[in-house]
């Protein structure tokens, strides 16, 4: 085992935007700052950060704003990598070209790439015949997965064949921390874990005592009233209740903040159940 | 009527690359030569361009060796662009409020956007009523589509609705070439106007002839052979074949060239029709 490992749980940390749409770097350092501070790790840049709506450049930039307040270590302990996700219908030996000739190209025997399983949103899954495949041609850089595909039985079969080969499988929501925890996970990479970190957290840290259903069960009830709106725009109405910056809920196009009536909901819904982000406001 | 309007058939120029995947600007140049010289227009880094498998600066690098070849004008007469497609089941207003957002800021009078719907790769279709709204905010700037659904319904529904209000649609493949003609089309772009350009040019221009219906016919059977195999590896197989080049097969992962038996097999079939790419070699 590499110490140097990833595990626990990480935050797809969602971006926060000027009025202007514009990336705004000090609410995102406050905000990782805060996550840190919950006990969960960044995964900057994933679904849940709108990363498909940001340029390089803007990734950059942010990146070098976090190296500087000293949220981030320059360098990072490992990439979560989609697929190319344009072209459909591809095939396993297109894909398996594709990570290699990235492989390849990047050149550094200190890259831990994750690969991202994602169906729901790429269309293009990573089959058990690929990660079979990419771990055999490059064991070592090939750490893991995230597995988004909302599938038990994929995540299970995952962790069943490759979690004693060094490989990391992350399933894609708290939803699926026990369970992986309980087959060999590594933690969780999740959406709510932006608004609910250090219950997940706790979670992963006590996750063999007695009242690890129940907490998992509580982890659900919260996940799921999130899930009940868009979730990117979700996050950051919670985010911008808690924080008391109503500027937190900005999201660039194609999403759409949720209406004032929606977030009013989300809010009463998640205090209903005692839901507070602590710490989060100041 | 803007005389500038583009219509006719128009090609979404296949682009080569070296062995080592780097793009080859001089074979482009002399790709693009040819396919003017077969009578059709050039629609660069479309689908069928693995446009998306290319970075911003290799599109930068190789629009100018076309302009300083002299194929391409400085300027361009529009744009096809594609929905933001990462994210799925977003909303009309989230797709309006990208595509107004990306008019605002490019803010010149002269861009000339073609809304391209092609939910079969996308998966983020362009509805009727966001072509309204598109068509409501920005009249001459929303000039068109381009329709790649494969569904006639959608396209004719299309035509009929926006066609006398100066927005131009072009189907996506010849196949519906004719039909749209009858129906007050602009033409089409088609993948297979790589390999076939002179005969699809030809029925744009006959489309009133009493043999255009045999001509259809004859166009669909043609398409109907290369869309036995994975339609980039193939059309670049036939121009390796037909050209004399074999590195005009390289694609670029994800993609995969067709194998030796499947390009053999698929320059059979076309020769047993008769087809011919006349002047592309040399």
């Amino acid at each position: 085992m590499n110490p140097k490992r990833i595990t626990g749980v990480l935050s797809p940390v969602v971006t926060p935007f000027k009025p202007d749409l514009a990336p705004d770097a000090d609410k995102l350092v406050r905000q990782c700052r805060w996550l840190l501070s919950q006990n969960v790790g960044l995964a900057v840049f994933g679904t849940n950060s709108e990363a498909n709506s940001l340029s390089t450049q803007e990734k950059i930039e942010l990146l070098d704003r976090l190296i500087a307040a000293g949220v981030e270590k320059l360098g990072c302990g490992g990439v979560l990598m989609l697929p190319p996700f344009y072209y459909k219908g591809v095939s396993d030996d297109g894909l398996f070209r594709n990570f290699a000739e990235i492989v390849e190209r990047v050149g550094d025997r200190g890259l831990r790439m994750y690969l991202y399983h994602i169906p729901p949103v790429s269309n293009v899954p990573i089959t058990l015949t690929l990660v079979e495949r990419l771990l055999k041609a490059y064991p070592g850089t090939i750490a893991g997965a995230k597995d988004s595909g909302g599938d038990w039985s994929n995540t299970k079969a995952m962790l069943d064949r490759f979690a004693t080969s060094g490989f990391d499988v992350f399933p894609g929501a708290e939803t699926f921390l026990l369970a992986g925890m309980r087959h060999g996970g590594a933690g969780c990479i999740s959406a709510t874990a932006n608004t609910n970190p250090a219950a997940i957290a706790r979670l992963y840290d006590s996750w063999r005592d007695a009242d690890a259903d129940a907490q998992q069960k509580r982890l659900d009830d919260i996940r799921g009233t999130f899930a009940r709106y868009p979730m990117i725009p979700a996050l950051k109405a919670a985010i911008a209740h808690w924080s008391g910056t109503p500027e937190w809920a900005t999201v660039r196009p194609p999403l759409v903040a949720l209406t004032r009536e929606q977030a009013a909901s989300l809010v009463s819904d998640l205090k209903a159940r005692n839901f507070d982000m602590p710490g989060l406001r100041g």
